[in-house]
C-alpha cells in the first residue's frame, strides 16, 4: 500500500496556490506599506530584531505572566540598545516596538504620558521634563480610570486640593472606588504619572478634573514613594496583555508643587485663583489620536488573521474527494471562503483607510493647535465611529478566522488566540463601543436637524461624515433594478449612503420612543456610509497598474457587499434593495458575493503574501509561509514543558492513588460478581 | 465635602434589586434543577467540596499550565476520596466533578472511553475491563483525531493490521499526519486508550475504521510502553482547557491481541475473516450522547454568564445622573438590558430544553440498543442542530456578557474569560458547526422531498424535527396583522415554523445554485423552528404557580422574539412579518422586545439567583452575591504574584539600564539645547 503523505502535500498545495496569483505582489505590498521606502525600512528593522535572541518567540506560549512581564521589559531595553547601535530614527524604533506584538508598558509612556505632557504641560514643565520623557530617563503612565469610574471623567473621585500655605497640591484617594485602576505600566514599571484628579480650590470649590504630574517611584532604587500604595491589578481575561503591568494606585495626601499641574490651558495662581482654559475641549487631541490610530492597527491585526487562516485552509484538506482523489482544500468550501475573504477585504480597507485618516488627523491637529476647534465635533464622531467599527469587526474576525481552522485553531500554536486576547479589550477601552454609539448619534442628529432648520444650501456644506444626509429627502431608492448593480461601485456606495439617510431619518422621527438596539443600528449605518464614500476615494486614487487595480477594487467591493449583507435588515426594512425576479430580494446580492469570492480566490494567497509578514512576525504554526503546518505543530509540541518528564509529577501525587484505589474496588467488585455468577449458575443448574 | 461611598452603595443596590423580585425563587430553582431533591443533593455536595482546601480557587488565576494540570488531578483524586468518605452515589460524584468547572482528564474516561467500551466491547472484553474502568483502576482516553484528520473518520490513517500468524493486530502510524492528536487525557494521564484505526485484513484489504483497546502506560510505574511515542500537544488558545493534557501518540508497530478489538458488532475471526456489523450506524450512540448533553451544559454555562453580568451591571453605576443624584445603574440602559436579558432567556431555554432532550435521548438509546435505528437520522440531525445552536450562541453570549461589564470585564477576576476559553472549542469539536450544518440540511431536504414524492398523508407522519414542513405549501403568512402578535406565544412559534418552511423550500428550489451562506441560514431556520415548538411544550407543561409561570413564559417568549429579531432578514425576505402602520415592519417587534425586557427587569436578579450559584462556583469578583464588587476586585489584586516584591526583578535587569541610558541622553540633549539658547539669546541681544 502506498502511503500518501498529507504532510508533503501541504507544501505542494501552498506552492500551487502561490503560483496561481495573477497580481504583482510587490506592487500591492508597496501600497499597503504606503511606499517602497517604508517596506524597505520594515525589512531592515525586522531582520535585526527577528535574529536577536532576546526576541525569540519559541518559548512564549509556555511562559507565565511574571516571566512575560520581565521578557517584555528586556525586549524594550534591547530595542533601545539596538536604536543606539544601528542609529535608528524614532520611526524605525517605533516600527521595531510595533512588530514585537506585545502590549509593552512603554507603549503607555509613548502614546499617553508623553503626548499629554507635551500638549498640556506648561512651558516650564516642558523645560524640566520633555528631555527626560523623550529619552525615557523617566517612565511615565497616565492615571485616569478608577475602580468606580472610567468613561465618565466628570465623576472621578481622586482629588487635587490646592494648599496656598505651601503652594502645593494635595493628591488624595478619598474612597476605595477612587483608587486608580487599570493603569498601564503603573503596576511595577512607571516612575512618573500624569494623574486625572478633581481640582479643589481653597474654600472647597470643585472645578472638575485636571491633570497633575506625580512622581511614583524613586529614581534611586525604584521603590514606591511615601504616601502611595501601588501594585499590579492581576491577570487579564484570556491571558491577554500579559506583559503589561496594569496597576492600581491609592494616594494618601501626596503633596506635589503647584508647578506640577499640567497648566498650558487651565491654571491655578499662587493665591489659589482658577484660570479657565480658552476652549473646553482643547485637551481632546490625545484621545482622538489613539482612536484614529486604531483604524490602521486594527487593519494590520485583521491582516494577520487573514494570512494565518487563508494559508492554513489552503493546505488543510478535508471531506469529499476532489477530482484527483485528494480531499478538498478547506478554503474551497463556500462556508470557508465566505468567512475568510471578507476578513481579507476588511484588512485591506482598514489599512488603506487608516493611511487617509492619519493624514486627515494631522490636518485637524495643526488647526486645533492654532486654536481652531471647528472640525472637532465631526472628527470626534468620525474617530468614535471608526473605533467602534474596527474594534467590533476586528474581534469578530479574529475569532472567525481562528474557528475556520477547526480543531487545530484551538491550539495556542495557531497564534490567533494570543492575538485575540490582546486585541479584544479594544472593544471596551478608549470608550466602550456601546457608549461611543451615543456620540456618533448625537452628531448625526445635530447634522440632520441642521438640514431642516436652515435652507437647503446647507446641504452643500455637509462634511464628509454627514454627506449621506443629502439623500434623506429621497422617498425612494435610485434606479437600481437588476443584479448588475452589485458590480457597480458607485451604486453600491450610494445604497450604503441611502441606508444611513433613511435610518437616521427614521430614528429622528421616532425619538423618545426608541427600541433598545436603535443606537447601534444608527451608529453603524452612519459609519458604514462614511467608510463607503472613503472607499470610493481610495479606489479613485489607486495609482497602480490595471490588473492590480482591478483586483484591489474587487476586494474593496467585496467589503461593501458583505457590509450590505450583514445589515440587510435595514435595507429590507426601508425597501432599499432592488427586487429581482425571484421572491428573495437578497438572492442576487448573495450570489454576487459568492461569485466575487470565487473570482478573488486564486489571488487569496498572493493578497495575504502582500502583507509581507515573516514567520517570526506571525508566530503561528498554522500560518507558516511554506505551508508545512503539520511539522510545525509537531515541533512546537515537543517544546511543551509537560513533556520534559516522561512520568508526570502528578503520578505519585494523584494518579497512582487513584489507580490503586480503583484496583482494590475492582477486585472486590469482581469477586462480588463472581459470587453472583456462582449463585446464578447453580440456580440455572438446579432448573435444568 | 461628604464623600459618597460608591462601594457601599453596591451592596444597597444589590439588596434593593433582590427585594424587587416578585417571583418565589425556590419554585423556579426547583424547576431548573428538575426537582427539589436534585437541588438538595447539589447543596450537600457543594458544601463538602467548596469547604475542602483542595478545591480552593483563590490562586487559580495565577497558576501556570503545569500547576493547573497537577491541581486538576489532585482534585479528581480528592473527589474519589470524598466519594468513599461520604458514600456518594455515582450521580453525586458526577455532580461534584461538574461543579469544579475544570476540563479534567477524567472527563474523557467518563464520557468517551468507558461508554465506548461498554457499548462496543465484546462480552469477554467487558468481563476483563468493565470493573477496571468503572472503578478507575485504569484511566482511559479515546484516540480518534489525527494531525491530518478529524471529522472525516474514513480518512484516518492509523492502521490496525491483522496478523493471523500470531493472532494479533499491529497498530501503526504510517505518516506524520497519522499521529493521534488532541486526545484528551492522553498527554500524561491515561493508562489505556480506545484507538480508531483502519482495519487491514490479511491480503491488505482495508475495511475502514474500527476500534481497538491499547494499553499505553505501565500500571507499575506509569512509563510509556515500548513502541509508543506519547506527549502533550501544548497549551490551548486563550489558556483554555489548561488542566486537560490533550496529547499526541505515534504507534510503531504496536502489537495487541485479537481480543482487543472492540467487537460487539464487527469482528475479525481467528483466520482473518471480517464479520460485518448488522447496522452501519450502531456505533453512533456515543457521539449523539455527547452532543445532546451539550444542550443542558451549555445552558448552565450561559446561566453563569447571565448571573455574573446581570449582578455586576446592577451595582455598577455610570453616566447621567439618576433622580436621586446617583449615576444610573448600567443595567438600566437599553443597550445593556437588551444584551443581557436575552442571555438569561437562553440559559433558561437550554436548561429546560436540555432536560427534555435527555429524556428523548434515553428513549432513542433503548430502541437503538434493541436494534431499532429508525429514529436515528432525525435524532442525529436534531442533536447536530442543537449542538450548533447552543455552542454558537453560547460562545457569543459569554463574550457579550463579559464585554457588557466594560473595562473590569477584561480582568481575569471577572471569571468570564476563563469560562469562555474553556467553552469556545465547543463550536469546533464534536463536529465543527459549519460541517454539521450540512447534516441538518440533508435531513431537512430529505423530509422535504418525501412530502412531494408521497401523498399529503405523509404530512401527519412528520417527526417533531420536521413538523414545520407542514407549512411549506403556504403561499402567505397566517393572519398576523398587528403588534399584539408578539404577545401571543402560539403566533410567535408559528412564525418561526413558517420561516423554516419557506427557507427550506427556497433552498430546495435553488439547489445547485446556492449562495455561500445558504447552509448556515437553512440549518439555523430548521433548528429555531424545532426549539420554538419545544418551547411551546415546555410552557404547556409548566406546573408551577401562576405568577412564576407568567414570568417564565415571558422569559421564554423573549427568547423567541430575539430569535426572530436576529434572523429578521429571513422574515423580511419572505414577507413573513406583519406590516405595521410605520414604514418599518420590524419596529413593532423591536418595541415589544424592549417592553418585555422592561417588564422582566425587576425580576432579573431573582431569576439569576434561582440558578443557585454560590460565590465559590462562580469564582467571579464581579458576580459576588452581595454586590460588593470593588472590595472583591481589590482583595484579589493583592494576591497577584507580581505584588510580592516591592521592586520587580525587571528593575535591575531592564528598567534601570533604560533609565540610566535615558538620563545620559537627556543631559546631552539639555546641554545641546542650552548651547542653542545661548546662541539665540546672544543673537537677539545683537539685534536689539
Amino acid at each position: 500500500m502506498v502511503h500518501f503523505d498529507a504532510s508533503s502535500q501541504t507544501r505542494v498545495d501552498m506552492a500551487n496556490a502561490r503560483s496561481q496569483a495573477t497580481i504583482d505582489i510587490p506592487v500591492i505590498r508597496d501600497l499597503l506599506y504606503d511606499g517602497r521606502e517604508n517596506w524597505d525600512a520594515h525589512c531592515r528593522v525586522q531582520r535585526i530584531v527577528s535574529e536577536d535572541p532576546v526576541f525569540d518567540k519559541s518559548q512564549r506560549d509556555f511562559l507565565g505572566r511574571g516571566d512575560l512581564y520581565r521578557r517584555g521589559l528586556a525586549m524594550t531595553n534591547r530595542i533601545l540598545e539596538l536604536e543606539d547601535i544601528h542609529k535608528w530614527s524614532s520611526q524605525e524604533t517605533s516600527e521595531a516596538m510595533n512588530m514585537l506584538d506585545e502590549t509593552l508598558p512603554i507603549r503607555l509612556h509613548l502614546i499617553a504620558f508623553e503626548p499629554v505632557l507635551l500638549s498640556q504641560g506648561s512651558a516650564s514643565m516642558l523645560q524640566r521634563y520633555r528631555h527626560l520623557a523623550a529619552n525615557k530617563a523617566i517612565h511615565g503612565c497616565y492615571l485616569q480610570t478608577e475602580l468606580g469610574h472610567g468613561t465618565n471623567v466628570s465623576r472621578l473621585e481622586t482629588t487635587a486640593t490646592y494648599i496656598p500655605e505651601t503652594d502645593e497640591f494635595d493628591i488624595h484617594s478619598p474612597t476605595l472606588t477612587s483608587r486608580k485602576w487599570w493603569i498601564g505600566a503603573l503596576g511595577k514599571t512607571a516612575t512618573h504619572g500624569v494623574v486625572q484628579a478633581k481640582l479643589i480650590l481653597p474654600g472647597g470649590k470643585d472645578v472638575g478634573p485636571h491633570l497633575f504630574l506625580v512622581q511614583l517611584r524613586s529614581l534611586e532604587d525604584h521603590r514606591v514613594l511615601p504616601g502611595l500604595t501601588i501594585g499590579d491589578i492581576g491577570p487579564k481575561a484570556l491571558g491577554g496583555n500579559a506583559s503589561n503591568d496594569n496597576g492600581f494606585a491609592s494616594f494618601n495626601h501626596v503633596k506635589i508643587p503647584r508647578d506640577n499641574m499640567l497648566s498650558r490651558f487651565a491654571q491655578v495662581t499662587r493665591d489659589g485663583q482658577y484660570v479657565k482654559p480658552p476652549h473646553a475641549k482643547l485637551s481632546y487631541g490625545g484621545m482622538l489620536y489613539i482612536r484614529s490610530s486604531m483604524v490602521i492597527s486594527g487593519g494590520w491585526t485583521m491582516a494577520k488573521a487573514a494570512t494565518i487562516s487563508i494559508r492554513y485552509t489552503t493546505v488543510r484538506r478535508q471531506g469529499g474527494g476532489d477530482v484527483d482523489g485528494l480531499e478538498r482544500q478547506v478554503i474551497s468550501y463556500p462556508s470557508t471562503f465566505y468567512r475568510l475573504l471578507p476578513i481579507l477585504s476588511r484588512a485591506y480597507v482598514f489599512i488603506l483607510l487608516g493611511q487617509r485618516i492619519t493624514t486627515a488627523f494631522n490636518e485637524m491637529s495643526s488647526r486645533l493647535a492654532s486654536g481652531d476647534a471647528s472640525l472637532l465635533p465631526e472628527i470626534h464622531a468620525t474617530t468614535a465611529g471608526l473605533k467602534i467599527l474596527v474594534s467590533t469587526t476586528g474581534t469578530e474576525d479574529l475569532e472567525t478566522a481562528r474557528r475556520s481552522m477547526g480543531g487545530h485553531g484551538y491550539s495556542a500554536f495557531s497564534g490567533l488566540g494570543r492575538i485575540y486576547a490582546d486585541y479584544v479589550p479594544s472593544a471596551t477601552y478608549e470608550g466602550d463601543n456601546f457608549v461611543l454609539d451615543g456620540q456618533v448619534i448625537r452628531t448625526a442628529l445635530k447634522s440632520y436637524s441642521n438640514i431642516y432648520s436652515t435652507k437647503t444650501s446647507s446641504m452643500s456644506s455637509l462634511s464628509p461624515f454627514s454627506s449621506y444626509l443629502r439623500l434623506c429627502h429621497s422617498t425612494k431608492p435610485p434606479q437600481i433594478t437588476n443584479s448588475s448593480t452589485w458590480d457597480d461601485l458607485a451604486s453600491v456606495i450610494l445604497l450604503l449612503e441611502l441606508r444611513a439617510a433613511f435610518v437616521v431619518r427614521d430614528f429622528a422621527r421616532n425619538q423618545g420612543d426608541d427600541d433598545a438596539s436603535a443606537s447601534q443600528r444608527v451608529s453603524r449605518a452612519v459609519v458604514d456610509a462614511f467608510v463607503a464614500t472613503q472607499i470610493g476615494h481610495i479606489v479613485k486614487d489607486l495609482h497602480i497598474l490595471n490588473l492590480e487595480k482591478r483586483v484591489i477594487s474587487d476586494l474593496l467591493r467585496l467589503y461593501l457587499l458583505t457590509t450590505i449583507e450583514s445589515n440587510l435588515v435595514d435595507f429590507l426594512s426601508f425597501n432599499i434593495l432592488p427586487r429581482g425576479e425571484s421572491g428573495d430580494p437578497a438572492r442576487s446580492l448573495r450570489l454576487s458575493i459568492r461569485d466575487l469570492c470565487l473570482e478573488l480566490l486564486p489571488n487569496a494567497i498572493g493578497l495575504t503574501d502582500a502583507f509581507g509578514f515573516s514567520d517570526w512576525e506571525l508566530n503561528s504554526a498554522l500560518g507558516v509561509y511554506d505551508g508545512n503546518v503539520y511539522e510545525a505543530l509537531w515541533k512546537r509540541a515537543q517544546e511543551e514543558p509537560l513533556n520534559k518528564d516522561e512520568v508526570t509529577l502528578a503520578y505519585e501525587e494523584s494518579i497512582k492513588p487513584m489507580l490503586q484505589r480503583g484496583h482494590k474496588l475492582a477486585l472486590r467488585g469482581r469477586s462480588k460478581l463472581c459470587r453472583l455468577l456462582c449463585i446464578a449458575t447453580s440456580t440455572i443448574n438446579l432448573i435444568i
